[in-house]
């Protein structure tokens, strides 16, 4: 089935494999107007690279995106834009090894279940890499909410049993982790270097926020605002766990105490408290929309490990190379693109809610 | 826009209000030759109807299912199966004193900014109510997965502070609250009970096990099994958070226990543990599938609370009538019905995944 | 595969068989705030109904339409409009004789053939009574269209060799074929008495005409305004050919005569002539929308015809009971309807073409 | 709105501009197992392509297709295949003249219109150079096909008053024209000659056949295999008209002459006769499916002709450049790789059509 395209009037298509000839993106849907140049997508992937600190992977990946298309003397023209990076750094010999092996916590197994053929080059598609699509369109989908006046901020909340004790907004991109509490961040290094040690690997929580969405965008059934974010991010390989606002929590909480009171402030409604995550009966209430994955420990490790190889043969398994010892910080970029991409669609799905919406536009 | 469809060439369109004349569901892709009675629909429908216990609301909601279109002779005949529910109990006057407030909670205020109209009768398509679509459209995808071989079980897995400690799958159907154990039941009842005595409402967590399902199923990028459940669940009503496998809990691993090792065991490759959920790499990896969902509190409780009116004038609101004290228990069979039709549309768009299947439907 | 929903966030989703219990629609993604009564909907579904003159069907079918959710207080919520019409005249003694054979010209064998089932009352899903659902969605559409300014006419252009010879508006509905051409309704009418009289059938060109829509509606490649509406019109029972503008013509035509010179009227730019139909690169040129259908004869005729059985053995069938000698006036409104659904839905998604109207919209 | 995107679970996305950096398609939901190579593809490029008689364009386009993804050791792999052909021959100054003017008879008035904004070389996305990306994913698409046992075969029927008066599959390709008749093919290098003596351009009528495809394959409703390619083809530029079998000719007929009987022929059922072209109530009936598309004369002439520039002022414009005097013979790969993308994606979802298909695939 065609399953690499996500969002219905904004919409996007991925293509590529972790060590093909390139990966890719094509954006359609994006309105005409928009100001746009490689340096805009550039810096989004720029978070999202390899190599930033010793805590990634320290493959050298150029990462260099090119605008094929859908840009015309620097300003979008509505036509699908065309977004390509090269793969440069293709170590193939680094995967030949394990090119007949299922690799434990990846999907090798699921795809050659599925395929019955596989590029084991790297992960194929199944790869980290096929984010870099992803990224490269949330450059684009986070330009137009700006223009619209909505901000959104992504971030590491904990790393293994680390969490931040605070939010320092400045701080994000100051640490290698994105997390917005230097001393948390000092703690995760830490906590790091014994992983590295121990040839093992740790996992994390991502916490978005989305400041000035206004209310009612999403839908009341099943093109929730919430449920369409679940499958965004559920989407990106690793994440095991999505929640908004209170999110688990809410199981041990009671009515009384989870109920946001809707109060006048400055002649606004507004809610005396968040414990919705901005996000009522599927969508936008007006306040900041928070939500939250859960990123599982890379599962590339040099411990030895059990496995079976695709004859069916029992093996012992030691993954060589470059990984990272976590996956998190690297992802943060990857949680905001595609939130950013799904509200943008949402967004624009939402002008024709009212028949006097349409009078207007068309009078 | 048009939420209410779900799913690809399995798709469902549900529609109808809490106090509207009916209710119902369109199925359309249901594979032709399947036995199908209105009795295998009402059997899921009673599972979510009210007045079961003290702890569900007392109205009586006869919900009986009329089978309009789909099926000849008892056979599905390939073509869209339309399934409604009349509207009996309409006390529209019990809600006449909340139409111009908006519920804390509750949809009223994102429906009100979206449409600028609102059906403020029992929450109109916001209501719980419009799951009774989901749950007789469910009913027809498990009997499709029954006839896969494919075996999915609900189930309460923990409310409020109360959680299970043991799996006894004889006890589910036993008690008011769906547990799979008996003396959580019991505590869980002191607990609700105590919920209603102080005018408050409780939250919890449904776990639901899929058995059977064959490797491979869901798609490597945005049409994840994981991602796909994660939306189907999601847009259920108070549902905060979803999770698979570990879930949360992986933030806090490490690589070395998160990854399953893979062994053989009498000539099948399986995993030699299940943190993964039974899903690798957004496919099915042949492992029990196991997923959670968080449902909070029920958001209409009789205490007093602060909320605005439609005039942006602040009111005091005491929400009166009939109603759950915990909305847990018959969510339970809305759970189900999602995953159910999420797995079904993914086991049809799956077919076609190699050339040699193609080649062997059409020789 | 769900084949019955047709429209992106403007949809429809048809159900019902011919001889089952009832037929009817979902609508979802009507805006908010339209009046919508039962009567607008019956109005549409009067002029497919059958019986009105002696050259549709004798079978009385009331065809009363009820809307069950959607609307509260006369006016649209935004939630999906389900409309449904219960089958109330089910001679199914007619049909049992064509039980086990393949009628030629209808659907019976393929039907068969795709899914090893067939509900034989009637023609079942492949009926033309399938088409209420199509009529009873298109009266909200023409309805939300008129509220935009747009008008939408549509008439039988000919009937087996008479074409119409003049444009008479008010003629349309005064005649039994729905032609603006009084003198060429007498013929066909002639042209009709003699089919009957020969146990055979007829069939024609339906012609649409849209004026008020503004410039700029579908897309530049797939989504192109006329692709839209040739699969809203061929997906039609009995339409096997549509054309836009000179259509057909144009294979003859040289360049120089079949573009339309752009001009500046009033202040206006306007096109000089009509060739294109209205659309140039599948977008509306501001110019009148005119397409065309070719229906073909009513494939139900009494004369003996050579066919097949179930069981694969020759048979000679005489199809007995009520059937339309031409089915062309009664699928004059199911045109217009196909063809008002397309435009409301691309009048929708072309909201979101420029950045600026998105910050209008949202400012 | 993303209107670049054709086709379900086997789904193309085509980008591009005639004078940006590249064009290409991305092709999503290839089964794997497939050979595939760059020379596969360039065979249907090289149909396509311009230069190869007096009677196309002189522009010599290099059109050399890379794969960038989805082939893995010469094999497809079931991820998407991305497609690109870098753009080499890009004479943006033979435009300059016309880019504040609207062209008759093309898409740059709507554009303007719908987007404010244009890419004015060449067309930009409007242009024919957009269907690269569609001849590339069809020559996947007729692959697979041929590997189903599916046969297609595209030519021209008629060129101006010139049509086809024999059917001689081996001349096809012998002549500049694609006309399986040697005669007419020099009768209309003969009234081509005249066109472009004249500056003007001429029109024409491409047909297909498909032979091969089984009974049942479309849907009854919507998604009937008629109305899908009916959109398929209309959505190519220049197509003004789409018929099948009879097409517009059953307006004359009756029904006794229109059905086609069925009959037993060494033990199989067939149809005696073909005016439904293939296909009933939507579905394919075993017989050849045989449709025809009407093309326009190429809007870009070089007499004088009358329009009006983006700020609204009458102007002369002659358009120069190399232009083909006629599109049918390079469209008719376009149709047919149209043709062949709608087919495998209905193969594909037709799958599921019978329960006990599925409980065969899944046993």
């Amino acid at each position: 089935m065609a399953g690499s395209s996500f969002g219905q009037i904004f919409k996007i298509t991925t293509w590529g494999e972790s060590h093909g000839k390139a990966l890719g993106v094509v954006v359609d849907g994006v309105p005409a107007g928009l100001e746009l140049s490689e340096a805009d997508i550039q810096a989004f992937l720029n978070r999202r690279k390899p190599g930033q600190s010793r805590y990634t992977t320290q493959r050298s990946e150029g990462d260099e995106v090119e605008i094929l298309s859908g840009v015309f003397e620097g300003v979008t023209t509505g036509t699908p834009i065309s977004l390509m990076v090269r793969n440069a750094d293709q170590h193939s010999k680094d995967y030949s090894n394990i090119s007949h092996m299922f690799r434990p916590g990846h999907a090798d197994y699921t795809f050659w279940e599925k395929y019955g053929i596989r590029d084991y080059r790297g992960g194929g598609r199944s790869s980290g890499r096929e984010t870099i699509g992803r990224v490269a369109a949330g450059a684009i989908a986070v330009k137009i909410l700006k223009q619209l006046g909505i901000d959104i901020v992504t971030y590491t909340k904990s790393i293994g049993p680390v969490e931040i004790k605070k939010f320092d907004l400045t701080e994000i991109n100051a640490n290698a982790f994105y997390m917005p509490d230097k001393e948390a961040a000092v703690k995760v290094s830490e906590y790091v270097e014994q992983c590295m040690a121990d040839k093992d690997s740790a996992g994390g929580i991502i916490e978005c926020r989305v400041s000035g969405l206004p209310a009612g965008i999403g839908d009341t059934v099943f093109e929730k605002l919430d449920a369409n974010l679940a499958k965004a991010i559920m989407s990106i390989g690793a994440v095991k766990g999505f929640e908004v606002g209170d999110g688990f929590e809410v199981a041990k909480s009671c009515g009384s105490d989870n109920n946001d009171d809707f109060i006048v402030d400055n002649g606004n409604i507004v809610k005396a408290s968040n414990h919705s995550g901005g996000i009522l009966g599927g969508m936008s209430d007006g306040s900041e929309i928070v939500f939250r994955a859960a990123v599982k420990p890379t599962p590339s490790i040099s411990q030895p490990q059990q496995t079976v190889d695709v004859d069916g043969r029992p093996q012992r398994i030691e993954i060589q190379g470059r990984h990272d010892p976590i996956i998190v910080p690297r992802a943060v970029v990857v949680v905001e693109s595609m939130a950013a991409i799904t509200m943008v669609d949402l967004l624009m799905t939402n002008m024709s809610a009212r028949l006097d919406s349409l009078k207007d536009f068309y009078k």
